[in-house]
């Protein structure tokens, strides 16, 4: 038996990178959580990566699992992943290193110079390479982009690039109106279909096979584990599925910030 | 700015090590959490460790930061360390890397042939390398040692060996008493007096200077922080201190195995 795990941030130039995040001086309390720490990446630092995608932000079961896109939305990019045929050849970094609080606290911050050149040494360190395509989840990590292709490295990139939908979208937008939730699941799939198109010649897959698109709505196949790969070494494995195994509580607002519970999903209790 | 923090296991001996942890066909649920993941160690793996301590198995800290002796015994051991200038330059492992669940789950593994091959395999990564003392924390690490020393690589090891009563035996064995957990503790300090006796001049100090012993009781000053660059990166700084800030939480006692509350310390809480 051997149980695969992410060996993380010991090689250069990661190490200098993780050591020199910014605190709480540069992403101030009031717009992000700066207090549960930064979350850095998932995926493949070792120059294998053939993928590169920008989320937003880390949320609570990333700051437990210390990688980011392990929750909900971390599924539904695991299944456009698996659409490419890419089962490892991926890296992903965030907009923001630190969760964002509070509506509006990351537009914000879009123009930030200290966060946007901290975030720009990231791409320095993972692109070019044999990186061969890059997808943007949500006007942030749009934004964050452009911002890097304006700077002289960035603008050698000669790959693909195409922006989406963020995967929670569908959520935020709809504010719990489920007509409206479907309406732009289906909207947003519509999207990541064109995008799979153009990406799909343009990034070599760890599995060929033929693109199948999504239909209207998420199908469960489309929602796979996180790979075990992925997370830091000791991870239990069903920090990997898409159950909702971290949750903030807490009795009123303040509370609920600093807390996070973690409950093991049914499946994996001892019985 | 600059964050320290343990790059983990990304190399040799310790990738194989972490990959090859066995399972609960090993470690049975009924006596293991094993649903929590394994922790493997905090400290130095690059060669560098001078101590190494032997503790016995994670609790609710170790297996949310993933690293081991981080809770209310971490800090009575970083004390210890403390007293023989060390900062940096130890290793801890524990005896066993899940927790363990149950009275005499620990006891009851104390001979398990694959248990014991394959935390003999850690102790031949780290020793005999440049390490001079060991310390067991309490009766299983101590039978851990003797375990390994039985093997001919552990026959060769020349260094100091100490076995001290496990950091919260006072706890453990007083059972809400107070008067009698004062006197465990008493007790303890005054053998731990005696293994600092016996370490001090076989184990090089990182920060040089005179052996102060403990009291009867622990001083404030004798608890003190664990150092960041012991955790995981992106770690928060609170991690470091010995507040509760993770605990059992969930109504009944089945909820409660498979349910852990992270919150944020106080002085550490966003105004």
């Amino acid at each position: 038996m051997s149980t695969p795990f992410d060996p993380g941030y010991g090689l250069q130039p990661f190490r200098t990178l993780v050591e020199d995040v910014p605190d709480a001086t540069v992403f101030p309390t009031k717009d992000f959580r700066t207090e549960w720490g930064p979350v850095f990446h998932r995926g493949r630092l070792d120059g294998s990566a053939r993928l590169l995608i920008i989320g937003q932000d880390p949320a609570q079961h990333e700051v437990i699992a210390r990688r980011t896109l392990v929750g909900g939305a971390g599924h539904r990019l695991q299944g456009f992943l698996a659409k490419l045929g890419l089962t490892r050849s991926y890296v992903i970094i965030n907009t923001y290193v630190y969760s964002v609080f509070g509506q509006g606290g990351g537009n914000k911050h879009k123009n930030n110079a200290t966060i946007a050149a901290y975030r720009n040494r990231w791409f320095d360190a993972l692109l070019p390479g044999q990186i061969q395509g890059v997808v943007a989840l949500g006007q942030l990590a749009d934004a964050a982009w452009q911002t890097w292709r304006a700077t002289p490295t960035g603008s050698a990139f000669s790959g693909v690039y195409t922006p989406v939908t963020h995967p929670t979208q569908p959520e935020s937008s709809s504010k719990g109106n489920k007509a409206k939730k479907q309406a732009a699941i289906t909207k947003m799939l519509q999207g990541w279909n064109a995008a799979l198109q153009t990406l799909k010649p343009a990034v070599t897959a760890d599995l060929p096979g033929p693109l199948v698109p999504y239909g209207t709505a998420f199908l469960p196949a489309e929602l796979p584990d996180i790979p075990q790969g992925d997370f830091p070494a000791g991870s239990p494995p069903w920090m990997c599925g898409n159950a909702d195994w971290a949750r903030r509580t807490g009795a009123d607002d303040k509370l609920k910030r600093v807390t996070i519970t973690v409950t093991i999903p049914k499946p994996f209790r001892p019985s």
